[in-house]
């Protein structure tokens, strides 16, 4: 779909200047320096011949067809410029010029004016405002960069230019090798969604790197990553706070959810890669690009110094992976060929005493185990030793047992230089400090384990919808976006909560004879739709065991509330059926600007928000995800039964999380959502309290 | 103290070699090479001059006097070197030699015998078993390295020799200066305490770094590193897991614990900074030494690119430092003479298409800002700026503005190359990547916050030692190191805790007596010194509302309990007052045998293992350490009154921390404690229960 960006058999340059400290003679430079193969029109209206080529005054004037343009205009041209290309029947454009959304008001409206244009004529954009595109098995460089990277199998998108400018410069010198390289500037048409889909395609393409401050649709973002990392690893580093910002929260699920939760949520359950650092981009991108992903996570150390295989055994142990058990025949065989005072079990210290050829044999021996499916190779600068030889040896071997994953660990500088070298050209990629280097073997683990996972849809979980539409449209009639509790427990009884039973009471009297009928202990709630955090304004009293304990309860609730809050409506108070036992836990949702609506999941109770023990997923979710959530969490332990408790009934919780699901993706209008508690009993769930939001308008 | 080691006017090398294959000519060579200004004594029996030098056949055939001895001699020849040592009056040795305790029984042996002889001696020993000892003030290279470290402030010691040639080599290419180099080796005299004592003092050393495994005295460690980070900067990575091993553990405490946080705890208490990574200590190490510590946290991010600028932004946001905000004078100042598409607020951006000179009058801007006191001057290659033209500018500023911390992240290739030496040359330490800049910063704060700190000693706490010793003796003499509870409950009412009024019962019917005295509700436990977890075996039974209640919960009890552990004795059961409101905390002791006792505060309760909100020190703790303990968990938020409920009396968590530590101090047999949970009330603390063990023998 994006063809004419990287394999034009044609490109006009528009703006192509002759003078050379311009960037349109620049960028026509380096297209021609870098040797593209097909055509190239400098389009300029005052030069006749630019850099030994013809000009033309326009796009227009081109006699053959034209399958990209590259536009290096002032920016109050370029719409004229775009909409000749429109005439001339180019369907790609990439616009490097400045001057619009990122340079105030003005610009903002020229380049909703320049998207007009552009989508009038069907004319695709990378840009504007940006670097330009490289694709290094074209030979095109339509950047004002003047050394396109080595060629390799990483493609990289990048909304930030300088982050692309740095990582040409890096590349040079990093042993890393790129095929596609897009500066999305102002990111006005083709998206990271765009890029993502042409490069899951791409033969040249085996690691997907991106740059990202924003996501225009997250929806379509995580439905097009969910399939694209199914075949090759996405790696992107995030910057930056987006979102709802200075929204007043109302819910506990709202105060903890924050953009970025969603972000780390919707990464993870599309399988991206999330670098937190620049450092982990590149660090984890180069051993996807030269080794195979590990088949499991079995790890061996293997070392000649004692110190950098402890710390890269601590790592491990800090890590998802683990330490490898070596065989009997492993072992036997590491000590046939090493000195007495050599560590045979992992981590293996062939210790500094030794050579090359047993450093050879040695770590053979390790990558034979069946038991070991990764192994970092550490050297640390030993006088009997050299760094090259040893080099040559892991990169031998790791061609050698090309199933197994191997990461170096050569410690050291100058006298490491020409073995830093030997190992990239062997494709075994290097880190100077063996943490880094278990840190990048966990990423491509974690990649293992998400193509390795079985897909599933959500289930279906559809409620009553023409209850809660009728409840809905009720609230907003009455023009409270805050349910009232009634309202609420309707809600979600209708899409399948059991709730406790619960009755209105206005008076002292009706109090008494409702914790009657109910039958004691009861619990006691104010009934009010402007109190949000009832337990707050002591609006809640536990454990009421007589009918007369529940009426003197009534009277001290309502005085004690109208005092707190004298704003507030009180309707009078719940008299509730008390759920005893149990474990409470928090389900919640709210609905995040990039990817709508956001589920939670966490211990109950009133310190949720102190605990911060919780765990989100972008709905909808399936049943593995709904698993997934409760394990995260601190929680779990205690839900699973801790100290010798009965556990409760976790699949129920299962169950109430894709309910929730389903609901908040059935009412998109609901903002924020509360079930706090839910009581997990050992036989079902009981939805003790619920607040819900709607959106305004 | 370890003048000889590093200022010796006299050197014999005994065991240096005419073959120029061995370890015992390179050292001398070494020597030589490097330039050492003192007298130098090749000792080899066969060989008349080495290296141009007149060789001696034995120490005590050298005329004058030697300040120190370097061994390269096989293992079995080192003993009666050294004792020929003591006999010529050298009280220094270097022994490179290995052969010793890192080979097995036969060398562990030979090391004993070596430390015997060398003590009664009085010759101080480094190593056996290392790679020596540089120091670059004293052109005094002791080592196999051929290449000494450039000269600088950074003194450095560590425990592994792998670890010392891999630094040597960086040394080369990352500008770090040292000027004492020691490795350790098999840490038979000479110790990482002595070291610290000995570099603290020393006005060639500005920071001090570390690589251990494991420490030997961890309360002398504390004690002298304490005194010696209020002077100067001790940054350390410490590897490995070493500590109590598989010793089964009765209490939550003790089930926390592990040595890493006693490692944690005691670093923190003695002000040092703890590196993660190999590639943090580095970094830290290589600020510390060339620029101010910060006096405050307020950082400046100053960048001619967005992106970068963002991620550095993000990362402060992460830390403990915190975003500068300008003054007016400031922001207008830069809007004067930046472009209008700039950012004036920080994080700075200061765009792409600005030249070094703008780059120079916006960064002076910021730098003279009074809330501003550190910058991280972020450069991307740009086409119109010049990497080491702006170098020189930030070099230059940081310069001037020698008070504030100025920290570079140029980022790229080739291209930053010169920069990057141009920095360095500046003294201005360079990170390619932002995060890790602002990682380096935050360590410098936590360096000034400790610093800054005041001095305190522990208070005092005595309890009746007497009641306790007592209570200790005969438990011992019955034979149970499990305190029953009765016991134990005297034990910390004799150091001033509060109990609930506790009556043990042996039947129903006092049962029914004794809860109609105490009043109800009441709680009821069973007693046995067998039983440690009660509530895990339904030994505990809580808020019994009425002496019939009591009765028929003890009998249920004593049936349940016998079933599940019938091996146990069983006393009967305590009816205790039922302490009701307030919150649930848990305080408790372990004996770490590196640290000797130490502390855990956390949310009470039966989650704690799941929930691990917990926070370590080792005793004894000041007042501020307790206040620490508490503000350094989550349930601190929790205890202050979360959610507009009344805080609880957290002096009295503090003062029972102390009581806590005075105990354990006083009693260094006891070793695990529990007091879980202690209730926390406005007006005070009741410890509702609590456990503690004896150590064997």
């Amino acid at each position: 779909m994006l063809e004419h960006f990287f394999q034009p058999r044609s490109i006009a340059v528009i703006g192509a200047a002759r003078e050379e400290y311009k960037l349109g003679h620049g960028i026509l430079k380096n297209i021609l320096q870098y040797g593209f193969p097909g055509k190239v029109y400098p389009i300029n209206p005052k030069a006749d011949s630019i850099l030994g080529l013809k000009a033309y005054p326009g796009v227009k004037a081109v006699e053959d067809s034209v399958e990209l343009a590259v536009l290096v205009l002032p920016a109050e041209l370029c719409l004229q410029a775009i909409d000749e290309c429109g005439q001339k029947g180019i369907d790609s454009a990439v616009i490097i010029s400045g001057g619009f959304k990122e340079s105030g008001r003005e610009g903002a409206e020229r380049e909703r004016e320049l998207a007009r244009l552009a989508r009038s004529h069907r004319i695709k954009v990378i840009g504007p405002n940006c670097l330009g595109v490289i694709n290094t098995y074209q030979r095109l460089n339509a950047t004002f960069a003047a050394n396109p990277p080595p060629r390799g199998d990483i493609a990289f998108f990048s909304q930030s230019g300088a982050i692309c400018t740095a990582i040409l410069d890096w590349a040079q010198t990093q042993h890393m090798g790129f095929s596609k390289f897009v500066s999305m500037g102002n990111n006005m048409d083709i998206s990271e969604v765009d890029l993502l889909e042409a490069f899951a395609d791409d033969p040249e393409c085996r690691v997907i790197l991106g740059y990202i401050e924003g996501i225009k649709d997250g929806r379509a973002f995580m439905e097009v990553a969910r399939r694209v990392t199914r075949k090759k690893p996405v790696v992107i580093i995030k910057s930056g706070s987006t979102g709802a910002g200075a929204r007043a929260v109302g819910s506990h699920t709202g105060s903890l959810a924050g953009s970025d939760n969603a972000f780390r949520a919707a990464f993870k359950q599309s399988g991206i890669l999330r670098a937190e650092t620049l450092e982990d981009l590149f660090g984890v991108a180069h051993a996807l690009s030269t080794q195979e992903i590990p088949v499991g996570p079995q790890v061996a150390i293997f070392s000649n110094a004692g110190g950098p295989a402890i710390l890269a055994a601590d790592a491990v142990e800090r890590s998802s992976l683990r330490m490898a058990s070596f065989s009997r025949e492993t072992v036997d065989s590491l000590r046939a060929c090493l000195p007495p005072i050599a560590s045979l079990y992992n981590p293996v210290d062939i210790t500094g005493g030794v050579k090359e050829d047993i450093y050879r044999v040695a770590m053979e021996k390790v990558l034979k185990d069946e038991g070991v499916q990764g192994v970092i190779a550490i050297n640390a600068p030993q006088a009997v030793i050299k760094g090259e030889e040893v080099a040559r040896v892991v990169g031998e071997l790791s061609k050698k047992f090309r199933s197994k994953t191997v990461i170096a660990t050569f410690m050291g500088g100058p006298t490491m230089e020409t073995a830093v070298e030997v190992l990239a050209q062997h494709q075994v990629p290097n880190y100077p400090f063996p943490e880094r280097a278990v840190a990048v073997l966990e990423a491509m683990h974690l990649q293992r384990q998400w193509m390795e996972r079985s897909t599933e849809r959500p289930l279906d979980f559809s409620g009553d919808r023409r209850t809660v539409e009728e409840v809905l449209r009720k609230a907003r009639q009455e023009g409270h976006l805050n349910l009232a509790e009634a309202e609420a427990r309707q809600v979600i009884a209708a899409y399948g909560f059991s709730l406790p039973r619960s009755f209105l009471v206005t008076d002292k009297d009706s109090a008494v004879r409702t914790a009657q009928e109910v039958g004691c202990p009861v619990v006691l709630k104010v009934a009010s739709p402007d109190i949000l955090h009832k337990s707050d304004v002591g609006g809640v009293r536990l454990g009421l065991n007589s009918p007369e304990e529940a009426g003197r309860a009534f009277e001290e609730m309502m005085e004690r509330v109208r005092k707190r809050m004298p704003e507030a409506h009180i309707h009078g108070a719940f008299v509730q059926e008390m759920v005893r036992g149990g474990k409470e836990v928090i389900l919640g949702a709210v609905k995040d600007p990039q990817f709508g609506p956001l589920l939670m999941f966490g211990l109950g109770g009133i310190y949720v928000e102190v605990l911060r023990d919780v765990s989100f997923r972008v709905a909808p979710i399936t049943d593995a995800e709904a698993w997934e959530m409760i394990k995260e969490t601190r929680a779990y332990a205690v839900l699973k039964g801790a100290r010798g408790e009965r556990p409760v009934d976790l699949k129920a919780v299962v169950e109430a999380l894709q309910r929730l699901s389903q609901l908040v993706m059935d009412f998109t209008e609901i903002l924020e959502l509360d079930i706090n508690p839910l009581a997990v009993l050992p036989g079902g769930t009981v939805a003790i309290d619920a607040r819900i939001t709607l959106a305004p308008g």
